[in-house]
């Protein structure tokens, strides 16, 4: 026999995380976690499970029936979307502005897609006329782009457009809600989108592991058309749906504490009510932003297409971008991150979304932050806190 | 915009949780889980899932390095386990014998794998001279089999004499441990198993959605081999390793708070030590399966292979089995389950795992159990409480 290893009692320090996710977990989320489990068929649990959709139809803003948590992780809700709704030999447009768009191509090439690309820059969002133009170039029967993308602090504007070019040319869109749902505005049937995905660990302030997704009818007809079973078991959404549905199959079992903690996160959103909380987003990552400036930092995306969740930040010449994490976290104890691919070295992304969107995270982070930019030898234009 | 619903606060009714899965969450394991969030690279995060894996390698009994936890539920690892070892065009050789063999077939035709059949009946384990016949006939890459079938309480004695036939065939061998890891004698390493996966919400009485793997060096070179990419990105072992070893390299947002409760799950084994755990099921179910004799109902699995995790229990000529299953969970807050697929209406399956593997548990159901059959009219023949 092996021996047992020895540990010690759970001990974890009390970060503020304003990195790019997750975000803190809020605490009545916690308090439901911590609840005992139910089996997956208890009546008392397929009420949650209900409650669940529903509060999900009101954060996405739709009425998609098929509206569920997947049971895994954001990439796990991407791979369910591209994974049934992409079909070997479909040709999927994906964006090359980002790390997400990036993965969104590398799950279709695995679901048997072919993929193809529009540009656009690192930091800048896509234009309807480079979106329109690949279509007539590559006619795609799927179009998945990034809402949010966490990669560099980049709102997409005008879904609409992109939507309607989308479905001039009966393509299905697939739109990556991971950053925005519930801190962003994000309407999912009047934009068009045909399918898209949240997460919980972001502006939902829930633990990661159950994941947002609707699918509208459109996607939902391709996928219940298919001629090939899809890739994966798991997130086979005609099966998951089974146990989604008024069929009640079991498929698989459902992750218990993490449908409570879901649930609770999604109430707290009801309540606070999803335009108030849009504006809580804006307001706080304003002052965020507005305070890094008034330090002499410059935010990397345009006022037009911010992100107010993920706000990415230009890291100043002669400043060492790792040097200055690294002090957040050692002195302060904040998380923020660095830049993604393309832009790594380049900004650092700081997060501000759900329960970690508050005043007081900011302002620690602003007075943090001048202190480590002061330890760099940086120049700070004007105190963040004034006397 | 759409209207927010109206929910009410998480209210869950309080069950003695004796089916086939989850069990009752550890106390411990829920205080764990309700710990605030770290980043996914946070220094303290990753010596969290170091624990894991260590702690890991003392449940299955394995050096292995790749030995981690999967984000989703048992599914997903089995998903895992099957879609990176099995390559298109690779025989698989599944066992006919119980609900979860099905499972592990369908998932290797989802890999492109052709799947051979050994059969037993439902409730009976393989007998290694079928599993020997088969590898003279299909020659099979990979030999997939169920250490303890959760459909049937059925309990694969002699796992040795079936992998030292799929090694003489040089195929990789895959077991199914979700309803064993921690509960039952399990040696991975000693036992010739090249992958095999649990579950944390059995005897580990861990919520789902974080689930324990193994890979041993054979499995993994095979992985590491292959022509092509996996089907899935998000259970890419490849990939996913690449965040567990030393690499660190982000892949997905791990699950964190069932990460916590893991690691208080597993710790409690390393506690608990493995055999007195092995010992406590064996005691505990071994007082279910007396007592429910002592009602006048018979064990549906013989006692060289019975599965004291899961006890299977013959329905009576003239019962209700479902009649049964209601009143218990009407009248006692008690969970257990019917017959799964092939065994439905023919069986009950009563769970014995981890922190329900409890003698007040048992004291409860089987007082339970004798009101629930004297409401069918059934002849008790003895009080299982004696005056």
């Amino acid at each position: 026999m092996r021996s047992p290893p020895e540990t010690s009692e759970l001990d974890t320090p009390s970060r503020i995380l304003m990195g790019p996710g997750p975000s803190m977990i809020h605490p009545r989320v916690l308090r439901a976690m911590s609840t005992q489990a139910l089996g997956y068929m208890d009546p008392s649990f397929l009420e949650i499970m209900d409650d669940i959709q529903e509060l999900l139809r009101y954060a996405f803003q739709t009425d998609n029936e098929w509206t569920l948590a997947t049971s895994g992780t954001g990439t796990a809700a991407m791979e369910t979307a591209i994974g049934n709704i992409v079909e070997p030999g479909d040709t999927m447009l994906v964006p090359t502005n980002g790390y997400f768009g990036d993965r969104m191509g590398k799950i279709a090439r695995r679901a048997g897609g072919d993929v193809v690309t529009v540009d656009a820059p690192w930091g800048e969002p896509l234009h309807p006329a480079d979106v329109a133009d690949a279509f007539d170039e590559h006619q795609p029967d799927v179009f998945g782009f990034i809402h949010a993308e966490t990669s560099t602090g980049v709102r997409q504007p005008n879904v609409s457009d992109l939507t309607d070019i989308a479905h001039d040319h009966d393509a299905i869109t697939i739109a990556d809600c991971v950053t925005s749902l519930s801190g962003v505005e994000l309407h999912v049937d009047d934009w068009g989108i045909d399918a898209a995905y949240g997460s919980p660990q972001k502006c939902l302030s829930c633990t990661p592991g159950a994941t947002p997704l609707t699918i509208g009818e459109r996607a939902r007809e391709k996928i219940q058309n298919r001629d090939d079973d899809t890739g994966s078991w798991y997130l086979d959404l005609d099966l998951v749906m089974e146990y989604w549905g008024d069929e009640r199959n079991y498929h698989h079992t459902a992750p218990t504490t993490n449908f409570y903690g879901l649930r609770e996160a999604l109430r707290l959103v009801a309540e606070e009510g999803l335009e108030n909380r849009w504006e809580r987003h804006r307001a706080v990552a304003g002052e965020l932003r507005e305070g890094l400036q008034n330090l002499g930092l410059e935010p990397a995306a345009e006022k037009e297409y911010w992100l107010p969740s993920l706000n990415s930040i230009e890291v100043p010449d002669g400043v060492d971008d790792a040097a200055v994490i690294e002090f957040l976290m050692d002195e302060y104890d904040i998380e923020i991150a660095s830049g993604l691919g393309a832009l790594e070295g380049d900004i650092w992304r700081i997060g501000c979304m759900g329960y970690s969107a508050r005043r007081q995270n900011v302002a620690c982070l602003l007075t943090a932050m001048e202190d480590a930019l002061e330890a760099q030898n940086f120049d700070v234009d004007e105190p963040a806190i004034e006397a």
